[in-house]
C-alpha cells in the first residue's frame, strides 16, 4: 500500500463500514480485524476480511491504541541479546514484567549508538509505556546529547525511562559496581602472587568497559604495578575477539601470568585460545572474567569471575521504570568475586 | 492520564495547536514531539514541551505510523532469549533486517502459550510490517485454532507472517531436518556400540521435542532396540531440567551408557550433574545435544551434538517475511552431526 493511498482514501473507511458491508455486527468486525483471541465462525470471518479488503479498510489499531493512552508495554533496548549478559538482564526485566501485567519488548543495537537512537524513536512512536536502556552508556558527548533529547521528549509526554549501568544522562539508573569489582579482582590477583598481567578490553567508549578497566589498573597501580598501555588489548566484548585478544597478549609479554578479560564471553574465548595453544590455565596463565555468566561455572576449567546480579539489574530497572517520581533515582547494586577454578598462583616456572 | 481524558477533550489538540502557544514553527514543535534527533535549541524545545503540557498535547504517534503504512518493523516471537539457539536465530534476523533497512522488536514468551497470543495482538496492535514466530510450534489443536485466527487477521490487512519449525499453521516456514538429525544420532550411537539409552526430553508438546524425540526412538527402533517410556525423562530446554533429568535416568537405568539430549543447553546440564557425581564422560556415560551453540564446542568435554543453521534459520525467514507470494513456501534446512570430545564407544565395565 502506497501513502498517496493511505492518506487519501484509504483512511476514511471505518470499522462501521466493513461491518455494514459484510452484514455483521460491529463486535464482530472488531474481533476479526483487531486480532482479538475470541473465536468468529469462518464464514463471519471471511466475509468481514473480503469487505475489508474491498474497502481497502485500514485498522486504526494506531487510534485505539492512543485512546488507551498506553499499551501496557515496556520496550527494552540492548546491545547483543545473544550476549548471555543481556539475555539475564531480560529474564530480570521480563519476570517482573509480567507480574506487573506488562509484556515486554526488545530492541538490539549490535553497538550501533545510531541504531540506539532510531529505536528510542521507534518506541516513543510506538506509544510504549517505558523505555529501559539496558545497554552500557558511552562516554561520547555528542550520543549523550542526542539520546538525552530523545529520550527527554519521550519522558516529557508521559514516558517513563531508567537505564542500567552509568549512562551520563539524566534517568533513573540502576547501577552494578564495575569498578569495586575490578579493584577487587586485582587485589585477589595480586595477592595470589601475580605481578605480570594482561588486560583484555571491551569496546573503547563504553561506560562499562571504562569504569571495569580502570578499577583494574588503580588497583594494580595501588599496589605498585603500572600496566603498561600495549597490555591492554580490546576483544570487543566478543568470544573470538577475547581468543584473539588473549593471544596478542601473550605473544608481546610472554611473561604474562595473569588475564583479565572485562567480561565472560570474552574470558571463555581466550580459555579457548590458550587450550588449542596448550597453555594450562591457571597452571600457566591465571584467567578471571567478569559478569558471572551461567556457562561460567561450566567451562573447564570453571571460571574465577566477578558476579554482577544481572537477572536483579533488570527487575530493579522495570520498578524504576514503573514508578513515576520527580527525584532522580540511582539504585547501585553490589559485585563480589566468585572463585573457581580458572585462577592460581603463577607457577615457579613462569612467574617473570 | 485517564481514558476519559484522552478519548474526549485531549485528541482535538493538534501539533499546529502547540506551535502556536509555543511561537515557534510546525517543524520545530514535530521535531521536539516526535523525538527526531535533529538538534533543536533548548530554549525552544522548552517551550514546545510546555506547550504541550499546558495543552495536554498528545502526540498524534499512531496516526503517523498508519500514514507511513508500515512502520519498517519486524516483530519476533521467541520463547526464551536467554536460550543460547533463539539468542542464534535473532543475530540471522537482525543482522538481515539491517541489510533490509528494518527494524526488528523482540517479544519473548517463555514458553507461555497464551503469552504468544498477546503478543501477536500487540504486534498487530503496532502495525509491524512482519511477525516471524521463531519458537516451535505446538501439536495441540485449540492453540493452533487461536494462532491461526490471529495470524489471519493481521495477514488479511497486508501483514506477513513467516514462522521457524513445524507449526501446523498456513504460513511460510524455514524448518530444520530434526527428524533427520536425531535419527543420524541415534545410529552414530548404535554403531559406536551403544545398546542401552536414555533420552532427556524437552517440553511435551512442542513440535520440535516430538520430531527430535520420534526420529532418535524411530531410528532405534529400525535397530533393534525398543526404548521403554521410563527412559524418557522431561528436562524443559533448561539447563537444571537436564541435570535433574540425567540423574533420574541413571539412577533408573544404572546400565544406561548413551544419554541424548534434545538440546544442548539441557546436555551442558546433564554434563555438570555428571561431573559432580564423579561419573566420566565420555568414559562411562557418552552424551550428545542438539542445536551446536556456540558454547557447545567450549564445554569439556567438548559436545558432540547436531548442527542447526541457527543464524541462517532467521535470516531465511526474514526473507519469507519481507516477500509476499501467493503460494505459500516451505524452506527446509539440512542439519549435521558434529562430533566432539563427549562421545566414545561403550566401555565394557559399564556396557550392559
Amino acid at each position: 500500500m502506497s501513502n498517496t493511498r493511505l492518506s487519501g482514501r484509504l483512511m476514511a473507511v471505518t470499522l462501521a463500514d466493513v461491518a455494514r458491508r459484510a452484514g455483521v455486527s460491529l463486535a464482530t468486525a472488531s474481533r476479526v480485524l483487531n486480532g482479538s483471541a475470541r473465536a468468529v465462525s469462518d464464514d463471519m470471518r471471511a466475509r468481514v476480511t473480503a469487505a475489508a479488503r474491498e474497502l481497502n479498510y485500514v485498522p486504526n489499531a494506531h487510534a485505539q491504541a492512543l485512546v488507551r493512552a498506553t499499551t501496557h508495554t515496556v520496550g527494552v533496548i540492548v546491545h547483543d541479546v545473544s550476549d548471555p549478559y543481556f539475555a539475564e538482564i531480560l529474564r530480570g526485566i521480563q519476570r517482573s514484567a509480567a507480574d506487573a501485567g506488562r509484556l515486554m519488548i526488545v530492541c538490539n543495537t549490535f553497538r550501533e549508538p545510531q541504531r540506539e537512537l532510531e529505536y528510542v524513536h521507534l518506541l516513543q512512536m510506538q506509544r510504549v509505556e517505558a523505555i529501559i536502556l539496558a545497554g552500557s552508556g558511552l562516554d561520547d558527548r555528542a550520543y549523550c546529547r542526542a539520546l538525552t533529547e530523545s529520550l527527554d521528549s519521550f519522558a516529557s509526554l508521559g514516558g517513563r525511562v531508567a537505564v542500567i549501568g552509568r549512562h551520563n544522562i539524566a534517568a533513573d539508573a540502576v547501577v552494578p559496581d564495575n569498578v569495586g569489582g575490578a579493584r577487587a579482582l586485582a587485589r585477589y590477583l595480586f595477592d595470589l602472587g601475580h605481578r605480570s598481567f594482561g588486560v583484555i578490553d571491551g569496546p573503547s567508549l563504553l561506560t562499562t568497559s571504562r569504569d571495569r578497566r580502570n578499577g583494574f589498573v588503580q588497583a594494580l597501580t595501588a599496589s605498585g604495578i603500572d600496566l603498561p598501555p600495549e597490555a591492554i588489548v580490546s576483544g570487543d566484548f566478543t568470544r573470538d575477539g577475547g581468543a584473539r585478544a588473549a593471544i596478542t597478549l601473550l605473544e608481546r609479554f610472554p611473561s604474562i601470568t595473569a588475564l583479565f578479560a572485562l567480561n565472560d564471553v570474552m574470558a571463555i574465548g581466550a580459555l579457548a585460545a590458550l587450550r588449542e595453544r596448550g597453555i594450562a590455565a591457571p597452571d600457566q596463565v591465571s584467567l578471571v572474567g567478569f559478569d558471572d555468566i551461567p556457562i561460567a561455572a561450566d567451562v573447564t576449567p570453571a571460571l574465577t569471575t566477578v558476579r554482577v546480579p544481572m537477572s536483579q539489574l533488570g527487575a530493579e530497572a522495570l520498578t524504576l521504570a514503573l514508578s513515576n517520581e520527580e527525584t532522580l533515582r540511582t539504585v547501585h547494586l553490589p559485585t563480589e568475586i566468585v572463585v573457581r577454578q580458572s585462577t592460581a598462583p603463577p607457577s615457579a616456572a613462569s612467574s617473570g
